[in-house]
């Protein structure tokens, strides 16, 4: 069951990954049916960093990073690493030295469901990684796992060539079959966040933007001038 | 029991509120008693933010934020949003167009026992948020809750008006009434804390400032002068 | 049990300690083995600090302090406090005005399996800090503890006179006597990783420069072009 | 602000409380508007226990349990015990002894936001706990808290004479004026259950008993007969 | 994206099915190449069930159960429930009644990535729940999600009708594709584990059973009669 | 630093062991000066074991049982298998088949900071397991460990030999020098707690039974009433 790599797969349109990291995850997550978040224990090792990139998928046993070193090769520019392991493990598996190397193959960067060390060498170096823990605690190399096989990272379903969206927010994957749906999708949607973030800074409120008042009115909302007058009548 | 909205309430007064702020979490929950501080999983999306005001509660149903949007109506300058779930949930349930909102009836920061997410715009327009966890997954717009009932936010019961005082090491809460009090003590502990630095800065230790020794030796402390001498004794 | 002070105790060779601190968590864990990592959860309350020290050992009652003004005056420059509490307990142990009578001590850090407040005067400061828990509630004066006997801090041993490394990838201990030793090793481990780095810089992969490929090979690692390729043979 | 001891406070009739203690957690906390849950991370001891009983409330420091010992005095038969730490503490404050204590006084159980020990003997002799952690490590007796003061329990706030019911599912805390009002919404709540249950034991479905389908077909919710038949339409 | 039902869809055969449920989750973890275990955070509500059935999967939003209702109509006998919530929850989606619900229609059990309560009734009628957590606090019920859409629960993807095998171990989920290939394997692996039993009983050891020896001492191990002798070696 | 195994340590003298398992952890730990007790996350697999023995200690690599196998061979009757992983993992490291060659060589049960699986089947044999999780996820066997070197388990050093004493509260590690001495004073305090126990039983108070009144009256502690009557005075 392990011991698989895949070297080739599909990738989407370059230019709509590139449109993707720009949009922001908190978009993209909304613009495909709030669908694809990644779990929120994922952070990034230093704030500002947002990216886009296919998803070379990487499955690891505790404590072995034998293959991360196998998907480097397979590895192109404009793809992002993903990394989990079969058990839950916290192990720092990725540092400097794999950033050199991914950085060369023109990779993005990392979301790993593990740790990651040699933070401050990989702050300076702008290389951003998304991980579930820092830890200085390296890994061996001596058991096999997969590369570009589907796997569950941090909650997910990714496949190989999937879109992969982190920023601060966290991450978020897009099928890769559905980038330029969830493109057009979150396009739409930030222009329609455009508009309301003008009538937001006029000072209207959400209530009267999305028309929240007549359905809170049927829901039964009351309101009362002062605890007082509501407890007089409660 | 819930569906709630009360729109008045008493606040402190605007200058002992700002002058909360400059005192500090720590300060403030000693000098009350060593009461009223929210749990520390409650964390600054950004480093630096210290802010205080009047509490404008929000209970909210998980995954939903409705009631955020009907907050916001009834929020006057100086205002600090402190928002439940009424069950543990981390979606993120504010971001960068709520803050907007916000921003413009001058409320000052938020402090919310659930998710946050659009960090990288809430820290650039410099709108601090407490969180427990930073998280893209948004929320809908569906149930019910309450504004300016009292709530329990991360441990501590807050009302409508208390103040909140909030910066990198936390976030306190200080019950309207006692808000002159609390200032007085803490801006006494604060002179006490002033001399002592300048005494620790002067080599002396809080052994003799704070007079410890002979407590410390009627307790049985005893000294060795190497692990030797201990274990030959002991 | 409790109560116990030990003045003196031997320490490494101060440019050994120094050495170490250029070093690096990372490195210096891999160079001893594989060990004396404190557990992940230890974090620095700002980026970039790197320090290395003699450990004065502090084991505390849970929610008391005392036994850390008891240890400031046993330090010396270029020591390093690492508390633990005899129960698991995350209040804020620790704050300025401890911080400033360390450093006229000359003291470098704190590691501490608790918490920590005033994070930011103690980044103003430049005080280093890795801690469990930034918790504004602090502690009371009242119970005794031990000062430099052994104890277990986030998972390791550690005894008065180890040398402490930290940074922010987390905190490793050395024992004393193993000073010049993993200090060789560790150097020897950088010459390799430095002659490594300039490798990867040039492209080449982990899988030729550590040898790899063999390995894999007899494990059983298949290559596909393509997941159709392998669910054809599968 | 500590250090103060209440002797004397309201019950709630002893008939609704027992009444209560029948319903079950779940059933009381729905008839009450879903409010009064103290959160799920306390569990029993051992199954099967199921009580009521008028709060007497224990505010403790962390690591010590001398105000448990005070809180003895004042309790009277049907009464629960209520703990808290002012700071997470997962120690062992409670166990055979005190448990033999509080049964002499009629005592019905404990709830206490902490650890407990001497699991084996409380099981034996029937005294239910409810607590956050099993922990042999005990506690001291050496520093002030408070008993009957109002507090936070497990994220409630809980009075002296608020009524305490707990089960296999839980705690949960109902105000003491207002145990006729939840008793009866809680019987009638049972009541309907009732009748709802023997419809589910003859196989209609919760859609047609609660008429659930107009307000899913309004809300959009679409039937395939097979995934390819929605794949085929969506 | 919600509001999905899917009625129907293909089971595997009973009789493989039923045998899976005598194997264990363990045994069948293995067989099946050490995948599909979900996270290890399930646990049954009452020791000893163990049960295997058709996966009918149902997507449902934070505190809302509306969709397990919905899915109570799709259920066949020998079905076992298993549910996701879209965001982390732990609310209490599923008691009694809903159990009475779906034993009526045959559904073997319930796997729920979220709360459970009525843990007293649901054991007296011996429904088993594997649950994140008991919590008495429900849900409400006016939020769409879906019925027998592909889904990740605790981890793993789950589709309709493949099987799931839950025990005291935990829930394990074979792709129903593989049923057969998964009880041939989990038969031979038994078979043999019978016979290495029957060899351990005999006191003989792992080393030799899996003929461990020779790769140890190809591995480097290396015996020392006392920790002295290791000492003056090393 | 791995592979190395000591077949020989000293042990306790038997008639102690044996006298420590009936005595409970939370005296023992008392009777100790409040130390060695491993931390609470250790559960054990089922209700009602209480055993002691000496210590086997096994450092593991992460999903590797390989030296569990290893250490079999060096146990004696009496003994207690201690695992620890070099990183944290809840791998299921152990079950039937290790369980069944452990008892055959007379060993008494298992303490690991990790996982165990089987665990209706050990539940149905007796074998008693405390562990950190369950988990039907197993391990393979591939990197090597060692067996009897000193090591720290669940936040407690432990040395080959070290007594072991584990029930419903925990797991505490006597060393084995202290056997005497510890049996002692448990014993001491056993007698004082029976002596104490009546005392309770018959109504006296741990207010005087422990002499806390005069304490208690020094440090403050005040008695109203009534709520009215504090808040009348304060």
């Amino acid at each position: 069951m392990t011991g698989i790599v895949i070297r080739e797969f599909e990738r989407a349109p370059q230019d709509e990954i590139d449109a993707l990291a720009g949009l922001g995850v908190a978009t993209v997550h909304e613009a495909q049916g709030r669908t694809g978040l990644l779990k929120p224990y994922l952070r990034p090792i230093y704030p500002g960093a947002a990216i886009a990139g296919s998803a070379v998928t990487v499955s690891v046993a505790p404590g072995n990073n034998t293959m991360i070193h196998v998907a480097v090769e397979v590895c192109r520019p404009g793809d992002v690493l993903v990394v989990a392991p079969t058990s839950e493990c916290r192990d720092g598996y990725f540092g400097e030295l794999l950033a050199t190397s991914l950085r060369q193959r023109g990779v993005r960067g990392l979301v790993i469901d593990a740790g990651c060390r040699d933070v401050a060498p990989l702050t300076e170096m702008g290389f951003p990684v998304w991980s579930r823990a820092v830890n200085a605690q390296g890994t061996v190399k001596d058991t096999l796992g997969d590369v570009n096989l589907p796997l569950v990272c941090a909650g997910q379903p990714v496949n190989a060539g999937d879109i992969v969206v982190a920023d601060d927010d966290g991450v978020v994957v897009v099928p890769r079959a559905r980038s330029s749906a969830v493109l057009a999708s979150a396009r739409a949607r930030l222009a329609r966040e455009e508009a309301n973030r003008a009538r937001f800074q006029r000072g209207e409120l959400g209530l009267d933007i999305y028309g929240m008042r007549p359905r809170l009115e049927a829901q039964g909302l009351v309101y009362y001038e002062t605890l007082s007058d509501y407890h007089g009548k409660a």
